[in-house]
């Protein structure tokens, strides 16, 4: 597996590619997964993303794209993480979301946020948070939809807790 | 008092000096809100930011901004809400949210959210909404920066209630 941050020209579309892969998300989803990476080829640091990409064999298997939260002296946000399914299981989820901590906290931050659903579809998205050490900080009920909350996950990046 | 909820070309600047005026934003604070305008003037409906506009004698004396939050089915965002500070204490703010809150209902939105900030300069904010009857949905700690909390707000929309 190979790893790097800096995007190619072909990354929206591998992006795009991998979310669709997933089959977890919709079209409109997918979408901006692709955007937020054109935005970023096209912009720079100015865009405020930053991304994790593991390959294997010149094929993308896992990305991370996080950022500042605007208006924040030191809250990330964790956008976008996705595996694709032939590598799901194989720990790369863990491997992507420590990337993603450590290239953050030597950003200079200080708490990782993420914001997922409460409905049962997203149940193994929630438990993967909580045993990457995430918890609820809020739960903002009928945000997406009724019968359909808003969960916002985060953790504090202590820079003593640093592996 | 005229209300109006069409932008003009005068606006953007307007509300620029409005927000500077009540002395309680930052001047990136400050262009933001004027920018949301600039986009909507540019963009009309797709940019996602409605406006009500108190006028007196051509002067702007107070304005809310808001509009639908992307990927939510009727989840509406209190994005703005100002007072040009000679107008204060004359339940204009009470007007503005009202007026903002009735136009969100008609569009279809069943829910408000406003974010606003823990710390001390806040307290009069927040006790405007509680008495707008918005309750406080989530709390996000040290969200903009340590000891800086992310208050977010909350109001049903609930058509029975329309008055």
């Amino acid at each position: 597996m190979r790893w790097r941050t800096e995007l190619r020209d072909s990354d929206p579309q591998a992006i795009c590619d991998l979310v669709a892969a997933t089959g977890f998300f919709t079209d409109d989803e997918v979408a901006i997964a692709g955007e937020l990476a054109t935005e970023t080829l096209e912009r720079g640091d100015a865009a405020g993303y930053r991304f994790v990409i593991a390959e294997l064999r010149g094929r993308m298997t896992g990305y991370a794209c996080f950022g500042p939260i605007p208006a924040t002296a030191s809250s990330y946000d964790l956008y976008w993480i996705a595996v694709h399914p032939k590598h799901q299981d194989a720990g790369l989820g863990r491997q992507l979301i420590e990337a993603a901590e450590e290239a953050a906290r030597d950003a200079g931050a200080t708490q990782m946020f993420v914001d997922t659903a409460g409905r049962s579809q997203y149940r193994p998205t929630r438990r993967f948070y909580e045993r990457m050490g995430y918890h609820v900080e809020a739960e903002l009920r009928d945000f997406f939809a009724p019968g359909d909350d808003k969960i916002i996950f985060a953790k504090r990046l202590n820079p003593a807790t640093r592996h």
